[in-house]
Order: C-alpha cells, then structure tokens, then sequence
C-alpha cells in the first residue's frame, strides 16, 4: 500500500484500539467472573490480561508519536462503552460467543484498516490483534455446550447475530463522526465499491466463525 | 529453615495463593472500573495482569506436583471470596489503600510461611508475592488525594483499620481450618512465642505502609 496516510489518521486509529482493548480487558474480567469452573475463570482472566498488554503497547506507541494517549482514546469511549452495554453477555456462553464471534469481527476490521498504515505502525497493529487463545478455547467449550444440549445452537444463533448488528451500527457511527479514519478507509480500499468489498470479506469471514461454534450465521 | 515439611503443606500453601492471585485479579479488574482517568484504569488493570501471570506459574507448579490445582484451590474460595465480599471498596481510593494495605499484609503473611518452605516452592512463592507495582502508584495516588482534601485521611484510616480486621479474622478462619498449614506455621516458627514474634512482624510492616500512604494505623 503506498497510500499517503496523515498521521492524525494513524493516532485515530491507534486510540480507538488502545481503548478497545482496554474495554476488552474489562469485559473478558468481568465475563471470567460467570465460568462454570475455576480453570474457565483463569482462561479468560489470561485473555484478559493479554489485551491490557496489547493496551500497553498501543498507548507507549501513541506516545512516542507525541499525542496524549488519553486524547487520543476520547474520542471512542462512548461508542465503544455503548456496544459493550448493548452487548453484555447474561451467559457464560454468550460471554464465550462474544469473546469470539464479536472480537473476531472487530479484528478483521481493525486489521483491514491497519494494511493501509505505514510501518511501524502496521505491523505493530498486525501483532496485538494476534488470537490471544480466545478462538480455540471457545470454539472447544460452546461446541461442547450444544452436544450436551440442544436448545443451545438456537439462542445462541440469535445472540450471534445480535451481536453483529451492533457491531456494524456502532462501527458505522464511529467512521460517521471521524473524517480522518473515513478518508483512510476510502483512500485505501480505493473507492466506494473497495468499500463493498472489505465489508463482503469481514462478513464473510463471519459467517465461518459462526459455523466453527456450530451456529447459524 | 531445615524444618521438614510434608507435600500437604506445601500444596495448601500454593493452593490457597493460587486462588489469592485469582480473586486478586479479579478484584483489581473490578477496582479498575472506579478510576477517575483512563491512565489510572490502565495502571490497575496492569496489576490485575501481573496477578494473573503469577496465579498460573502456581497453577502449573501445583500440577507438576501431581495435585489437582482446582482441588487444591478450592478449599480456600469461600473464605477468600467472603473476605473480598466483606471489604468491597466505594470508591477509587478505597481500592487503592485495599491494593496496598491488604496486599500488603496477605504478601507478608504468605511470605512469612513460603520461609519454612523447601525449594523450589520457596523461590516460586517468593517471586510471585514480588510487588507489581501496587505500592508506588497507590501511595502516590493516595497521599495526592490526601493533599487536595482534608477529609480524605480521617474515612482511609477507618477503612485501613477495617481491612485489617477482616484479615486476621479470615486468616484464622483458614488456619484453623486447615492442620497441615497450621502444624507449618508452629513448626516453622518454633513454638507459640514464634507465632507471637511473626504476627508482631506483619503488624509492624502494616502501620509502616499505613504511615507511607499519610493514614492514621
């Protein structure tokens, strides 16, 4: 990618996920707290504990490149604390699905923006969205869930599908209010159909998450 | 210390810590959520990280040791949950005097009998019970709270004095609960005159940290 990217884009970037992992810290913590054995609550308290080191970075990079990195997080605490309320697992499956399913789709987008990025920045984006173990413990505990019983797939599907409307809604609504993070979507994938086609590829990357839980998309 | 101690001992200490690093965890996770800035939630977030690093380290050495980590955890929830329960901060500088204060004396209580330990359990216990870095960020958290409002030592103290309470009441609960780490504490020291001298020991390290945070012991 040789887009020209403005370092304000960047610093936009760079905040919206420091505080999303950040919040994803928060709500792992929290959601840790509902698991049926004490091996759970570890598993998910170590996910946890993996993004507030992902946090880490983000905020020494966001300083380094001389913003505030409280600013530069501002901005998306609203949004962000909106779809986490709107979202708030009741179950320690749901918890499990969202850490998945609605983690998996906020990487996907997050990664897509961060091709258009100059390096170091790219890479270093690239490096926290790394799975941190959510994937493969959940995918292990929900499937095992909907064998031992078969009302499961049902609520879960919708839960699944409930989440990927905030998700979209409140993603929606951030480019809405950030020019920056719009021009450097629409400059990177090149045009508006660029646009149809990024979103295509996170749905469809979607779809296959939910099939590997066992859910209907 | 050539004192001998059984393998019952040791997999009750590290049982009982093993589920102090997780409720700390926990605990700290929830605290954060009270911080008045972004960079405060972070710091305490941190801390809830570093907990638990240290809570698998004695998850791992307690199955290497052929226990069942949760079956070695579990005789120590109800009482480490009703401590938490029973000393559940209001506000952001309660959890931080809690962080300090009560770490502070659980850290050197469990140090005080890792000291009877064999290694490599000593070493382990003595590197997990290291400081996180609660110590330097709650003492100038709190004293800075202390300069901008009068009231704030008066309702600190009472709660520092409240924590204390409630520590040596469950800490005896547990004690004398469990013989394998009650005969550890006796044989460790010596005699009852030994028990008098360790308690005298994190009595005193309690009014110092009490003082460095500008509260009333």
């Amino acid at each position: 990618m040789t887009t020209p990217v403005g370092s304000g884009a960047v610093v936009d970037l760079l905040g919206a996920l420091a505080y999303a992992e950040l919040t994803a810290f928060d709500r792992l913590a929290e959601d840790a707290r509902l698991a049926p054995t004490l091996d759970g609550r570890a598993a998910l308290a170590r996910m946890a504990a993996a993004e507030i080191g992902h946090h880490g970075r983000l905020h020494d990079r966001l300083a380094e490149l001389g913003a505030d990195p409280g600013e530069a997080m501002a901005p998306f605490v609203r949004v962000l604390d909106a779809f986490h309320e709107s979202t708030r697992p009741s179950t320690w499956l749901e918890g499990l699905v969202k850490a998945y399913v609605g983690d998996g789709l906020a990487t996907d987008f997050y990664r897509e923006i961060a091709s258009f990025l100059p390096e170091p920045d790219r890479a270093l984006v690239l490096d926290v969205l790394a799975d941190t173990g959510h994937a493969d413990f959940a995918v292990r505990e929900v499937r095992a869930a909907i064998t031992a019983n078969r009302a499961v797939p049902g609520r879960l599907s919708l839960w699944g599908r409930r989440l990927v409307g905030e998700a979209m809604s409140q993603s929606q609504a951030v480019i809405a209010e950030h020019d920056r993070l719009a021009e450097l979507i629409i400059a990177g994938t090149g045009d508006l159909s660029g646009v149809a086609l990024l979103i295509e590829r996170i749905t469809r990357a979607h779809t296959k998450r939910m099939k590997a839980l066992g859910l209907n998309p």
